[in-house]
């Protein structure tokens, strides 16, 4: 390709929207644009590199025994209603009322059509398992899109389902479709983590959420450097050992203190200089439609994931300041556990906590010298916070580091959430009508290039790993004039097209330092610098983006050194 | 590819709602299934096929000098409200109000993007020109999609974009885009006609609409066999020539005629016992909110495209029977020239019409010995009809043959309709600013399919070229049972694979008779037949799918033959 027929606007400067360095990067390399909040032109430098991933989720997809198939956007609401999803997506889910007066879809995934498809197609044991799988646009009304590509509204996701006749025979397609996903991250050069993570609204029992550390994620995740466990805070339990002081106080009896306007833990331990530890966080929550209250120490975070699943609610929600009012007696923020007359839900750690502190549902005060079990009784004791730090592995007890990520795939084992209500079933070898048993397999492309770039840079730009590189190597004529000089430049080029290496051909009429600069940002592996004074000697450079080695080599040996900075 | 990984579910028959033969055979081939209304699934071998006519796409835009992006779906009305399209489009672009209450279209073409686009990022000659394109997924809401996909809400598009500095460079892009197109087709093995056609709503001055003659199309060309010429009939021009005949008669004086509910040409002759050719049709239409009459004869069609586009009517629509009434003070069907009080034009062949009939404005009446510049006056003659197949070749003067016709693609000469509202200049070599001149290219991935299968099948299925196949060959094993005759089928499969033949093997427990109407019903251009008669003399069976002419290879030189079958 010359760079002359196609189209990359490289901009000095970082957009002024963008906070993610990837964001960033993708906008002043000429790879994106944005179009509207949540969308993204792919310009042809940043769609050849998605292209790139799309291809290798592809291969490994069909490797793992996937059938790719191509489903619409528009979806009939109607199967989502089955499944009991057009609710629980709210106004995630675009839709719009079509000239005929009907409800459309716009899919934010695909479970529902795929489901509905296979109870229509699939009669026999015969007929499966089957793997289906699509590279495909979703929509999602995002309430607040951000970093780029990472949080659109719309999004280019490989979906993939397995449908199987037992658990067992699901468990296979489901380590299938992991190796798989280990494979296509490898080989597009993303470090990532598989970790143990909460279903939500997806459904089934266990899930696997692929993640790439980066300050920019928007999830959490911990891993065990011992024993290699990997989890999302979402699911890891929180350790539960007894937590307190060696040489215990007596409890003593409450005593009520004035604490005008403070209404945080932090305020609260500062003003009474007691440790935050030592305060009992009360949290009002309305789960499916009934107040309750869930307790956690003053330095640590409630787990709705934990709650929410211990509780089998289906919703979830802090309770407004009017509902705290009505429920307590006292405003936010001075909630107590003493004397509350809702259900009470208490962390494994304030089990033993003595002489807390705690909120006295009472305008501008709080309780000290409280007492679990001797001052109030909890109906059950459970893991509902957020592991943190310092909390050891939950598998073997070592450290663990607590890291910001970005998900780049989920797997889900489904279990029959689907295919009960939309009726997917098949006849076994007696003739049984059986349900099948699913699985789903997510990855967001988009992501993998941002993931990439987000670990992958430094000051000057993009460092693309071959596989997914816009292009494998770069030809730059330091002097687009001279004609001896860009003709020997065309000849290079021809030479590194015709052994089958993906390149283009800097002919743009700009000034050296403008080729340098546009080269290193977008970040092409190889750089191939044809210059006179080498030329004189036979000579041209050639450089690798990625360590910044660079060799001068005899004009008739370009491929093979090419070659061997891309590792072929 | 072996059939047990895939899905591939055949019917044996045609699925109700289908009217056409390609509609039929994709269902049954089992390469689509119908989601919602104008909404398709592609399976995996439709999907294969598809792809593989993307592919084509792609390498010759690429060899045209096209640069491929990517475009959201998601597109702000604004930039429509710019070009006026918004409101020329209606209900056809489809819109929702995201959870920001802000309206987002989905898009229906990219024309306002792309320019939107161009206009931030282009700045100077140097830049141009430039060719754009993208293959993407559009959305429009249909009043009736039909014919699976040939006419559906949500479609596959290869939408291409010049910019260029004037317009001869601009005519330049054009012709790299109408061969290239020429070669796609020709590619795909898709019997095409490019022929003069009319701009319509994108606008510009002249257009190439590319064509597959088939009865199912929703779209009329005309052919000439002697010279070639071929044009929608929307724009080829209708003989103006004398159509008297050779010794006319005396224009008589006006007599009413008493003609009791007959309100339809072909009524009207028969009941007074005249040609139709001595009819004059008149039709009331409102242009741009002024009503207006138009004369053609009896046995001809008003042609709304020329009428609008000699008129520069924005708007052209017929008047309804309260307005036809309000205007002539007759019913419809009644309407004549005569004391008609509002602008009268008329098609050329009305002009030396001699004693004709014409409605007269007056319930149940019409008027006999009507004589053109005698007993009413025209505004302007002009070519206001569609062509017949009576007509001569606009050209050369031959017989024309007049075809139903599916349209493919479609070029248009754009100009500066959409650089103008979205400010798309650059600055030429003397600094000034100039717009961009545009040209634009559309070719309908799905209908490529379609078409292709229209003109190409018998009564068993789909006869695919080798090219967008979406396998080449397929490899039947006569019992799945005899393991010795199946590992050979294996063998053969491997070695097929091997030599880089996209082979499918049908490994299926099924019945021989299935198998080979399957193989037939989808259509793959070569049959490998590994049976056990042969087999026992070394031998294997090869069949083309297009000729059913097969033949008995020896088990080593399968893949020789199969190339040759394949044309390779």
């Amino acid at each position: 390709m010359r760079w002359s027929n196609t189209f990359i606007p490289t901009l000095k400067e970082d957009p002024q929207d963008a906070e993610a360095i990837s964001h960033k990067l993708m906008v002043r390399a000429g790879l994106i644009r944005r179009l509207t909040a949540g969308a993204y032109i792919y310009l042809p430098m940043g769609y050849r590199a998605l292209r790139k991933a799309e291809e290798i989720v592809r291969e490994e997809m069909n490797a793992g025994g996937g059938a790719e198939l191509f489903m619409p956007a528009l979806q009939p609401p109607e199967l989502w209603k089955k499944t009991g999803r057009y609710d629980d997506m709210g106004d995630v889910m675009i839709k719009y009322t079509d000239r005929h007066g009907k409800e459309i879809a716009l899919g934010p995934t695909h479970e529902e059509v795929v489901t509905d498809l296979v109870s229509r197609e699939v009669r026999s044991y015969k007929d499966i398992p089957l793997i289906l799988y699509q590279i495909q646009t979703k929509f999602r009304d995002e309430v607040r899109p951000r970093f780029g590509v990472v949080r659109s509204c719309e999004f280019i996701m490989k979906d993939a389902y397995s449908f199987d006749a037992d658990v067992e025979a699901m468990e296979a397609s489901y380590k299938k479709m992991y190796d798989a996903y280990c494979r296509i991250f490898k080989r597009c050069g993303v470090p990532y983590v598989a970790v143990e993570a909460d279903p939500g609204l997806m459904g089934g029992t266990v899930s696997h959420e692929f993640m790439v550390p980066s300050k920019m994620g928007e999830d959490r995740i911990i891993i065990c450097s011992q024993c290699g466990y990997a989890a999302s805070t979402e699911v890891a339990g929180a350790s539960s050992k007894d937590d307190r002081k060696k040489d215990p106080e007596k409890p003593k009896n409450i005593e009520e203190v004035s604490t005008p306007g403070l209404s945080t833990a932090m305020d609260v331990s500062k003003f009474l200089k007691v440790d935050p530890r030592d305060l009992i966080k009360t949290l009002i929550y309305i789960a499916d439609d009934e107040p309750i209250a869930v307790l956690v120490r003053g330095d640590h975070e409630a787990n709705e994931t934990k709650i929410k699943n211990k509780l089998s609610a289906k919703t979830l929600e802090l309770a407004d300041e009017e509902k705290v009012k009505e429920v307590t007696g006292g405003d936010m923020g001075f909630s107590g556990p003493v004397d509350l007359g809702i259900r009470i839900y208490g962390d494994d750690s304030v089990k033993n906590m003595v002489n807390a502190v705690a909120g006295a549902n009472k305008k501008d005060t709080h309780l000290v010298n409280v007492n679990p079990g001797k001052d109030f009784k909890v109906h059950q004791w459970m893991d509902a916070r957020i592991i943190t730090e310092t909390d050891p592995c939950p598998k073997c007890g070592s450290d663990i580091e607590l890291k910001q990520a970005i998900e780049i795939g989920h797997t889900f084992k489904l279990g029959t959430k689907y295919s009960e209500p939309l009726n997917a079933k098949f006849l076994d070898e007696k003739g049984k009508e059986c349900l099948i048993i699913m699985g789903c397999y997510g990855i967001g492309i988009n992501r993998i290039l941002a993931s990439l770039i987000e670990t992958s840079c430094d000051k000057d730009g993009i460092i693309w790993p071959v596989s997914i590189a816009p292009c494998e190597v770069v030809v730059i004529p330091v002097k687009r004039e001279d004609e001896d000089l860009f003709s020997e430049a065309e000849r290079v080029y021809e030479e590194l097209c015709e052994a089958g290496v993906d390149v283009i051909l800097d002919d743009r009429k700009k000034t050296i330092g403008v080729k340098f600069k546009d080269a290193d940002l977008i970040g092409f592996p190889g750089q191939v610098i044809i210059g006179s004074k080498g030329l004189k000697e036979g000579k041209v450079e050639v450089k690798s983006r990625a360590t910044g080695e660079n060799s001068f080599v005899d004009k008739d040996k370009v491929v093979e050194s090419v070659k061997a900075i891309l590792g072929d």
